[in-house]
């Protein structure tokens, strides 16, 4: 499985505390939710000098697979810092600095190109576009996007849409890309658009999945102490195609498994600070937390 | 079973339309919803010589007994006005007129006083209380409020909260409320003030049943063609207690299914303007509907 996305340093600002140059991006929670199905995750994506040892560290601990990792030696690696509001459901973005991933030109490696499952992590479309164009026929094509893509990039976004499988983005941003305010309607919208199934994450009120058959609603995970909630999205996004790459099943039934397993990695992930709530994780936490899921949302009709 | 409430005209403006003077108010709702599981309803509250007999009329015909429905002949009925936004998911009141509500002091009847549920309806806590002190133990007490009585009557509304059993409101009254913007913690501080059971509606996004060792996460209903939101919380209400009463049974498992009762009136009530989605659906639509939501949210280890 090939993950394609940022590696990052985050400047984070929650309720609880404070963090300076953390290890983040989307590639590297993708890449860590992930490895708890399979092994190895293959990476693409830059960063500068400046990256720390241990996130390197911590990602081949995870058997991640770092050939596609290009590091630009006299280079800044990208930063992000937002601060979260006090319910921790919104967050300001106080500044983005691109740095190496201005001039990224992702090159997949020889040994990268043949890869069945790929998770474009949220990045520039034009960026997931060129690493499209460098593989043979992927039988799963996720890809994660945001609202600064679909107002800056959106004819970019929609050729990227054209030749993914599976899209995944928020509530919000469902509307924005649609522009239709009802969720069952904007799925059915944004599905003609290319991917055949939709995952529209809603934070603390789970997730919606649909295809043309089917909307399953997954629960959230009931969660008294969450301390930072950056990178839920991509550790939803790296468990969803985890368990899909693993399993090699798109059938709704798993569909709506690989869904509960992307909650169960994201749960985890905002426990702790950065990237430390996917150190560490055993197999049988992932099971006991995903039947928490099943019987959170099952009842009987008698 | 026990309704008191309001009994309202309602003049209502959504992306789809506008009604004046439309039959309304949380005793007509809640009485036409459980109406579908037990009869008769009994219903405490008061009207204006102007409240149409057709309103009447609507609930006679759902067997609603209205012994306990005070009429001033020449008094107002109750008036609320409100416009819904875009999404429908908010909405901003235009007018309230009290009218004859203002001075409105309910009289359960003698004939009523043992009954065995009741559902106190989103108005003044201190009418809730009043209806309260004339019943001989109900097993069941079912409470609905909103931001208004939180905000404006606290002291009042908390206790009134130590005599139920059930209270229901919406995620931003929950945190209103408790004064927690967590939504587990909130359930917990608010069910710390009387009530074992604790309903956090969350619109469009389900609903969260809480008691002291459950979280049971209700899916929405995926509604693509939402008429009017008017009554849905009253509906919902209305087809929980309505469940409750009948069956008798204050199990966990049984809440549940509760819970999923009121959804299913809820999503019947928001299809067509005012009470005219509560007219005329069949038994057997509500099962179809109830198995829907269990289909929403079902999914298996493997």
């Amino acid at each position: 499985m090939l993950v394609v996305g940022s590696l990052a340093l985050d400047s984070i600002e929650t309720p609880f505390g404070s963090v300076r140059d953390a290890v983040g991006g989307s590639a590297v929670y993708i890449a860590a939710a992930a490895s708890y199905f399979l092994s190895p995750i293959r990476v693409v994506g830059v960063v500068g000098g400046d990256f720390p040892r241990h996130g390197l560290k911590f990602l081949e601990d995870r058997n991640v697979d770092l050939d596609g990792l290009e590091i630009v030696r006299d280079g800044k690696t990208f930063r992000w810092s937002g601060r979260y509001h006090y319910d921790l459901n919104e967050r300001d973005t106080l500044s983005t600095e691109l740095n190496v991933f201005e001039k990224f030109n992702p090159k997949v490696p020889e040994s990268f190109r043949k890869t069945r499952a790929v998770c474009l992590g949220n990045i520039d479309p034009v960026l997931q576009l060129s690493v499209l164009d460098q593989l043979e026929k992927p039988r799963i094509v996720v890809c994660d996007t945001m609202n600064y893509w679909i107002e800056r990039k959106n004819a970019d976004l929609k050729k990227t849409l054209e030749r993914i499988n599976v899209l995944i983005l928020n509530d919000s941003e469902a509307r924005l890309l649609s522009r239709e305010p009802n969720l069952i309607k904007a799925a059915r919208v944004i599905r003609s658009m290319g991917p055949s199934v939709l995952i529209i994450k809603k934070g603390e009120h789970g997730a919606l999945l649909t295809t043309e058959q089917l909307v399953f609603s997954a629960p959230a995970y009931p969660m008294e102490n969450i301390f930072d909630p950056t990178g839920a999205g991509d550790s939803f996004a790296g468990g969803f195609v985890g368990w899909l790459a693993r399993t090699d099943d798109m059938s709704e039934e798993n569909l709506k498994r690989a869904v509960i397993y992307g909650s169960t990695l994201a749960s985890f992930c905002v426990e702790k600070f950065s990237i430390d709530g996917l150190r560490d994780i055993t197999y049988l936490q992932i099971q006991d937390r995903f039947r928490s899921f099943r019987e959170l949302s099952r009842f009987d009709e008698d």
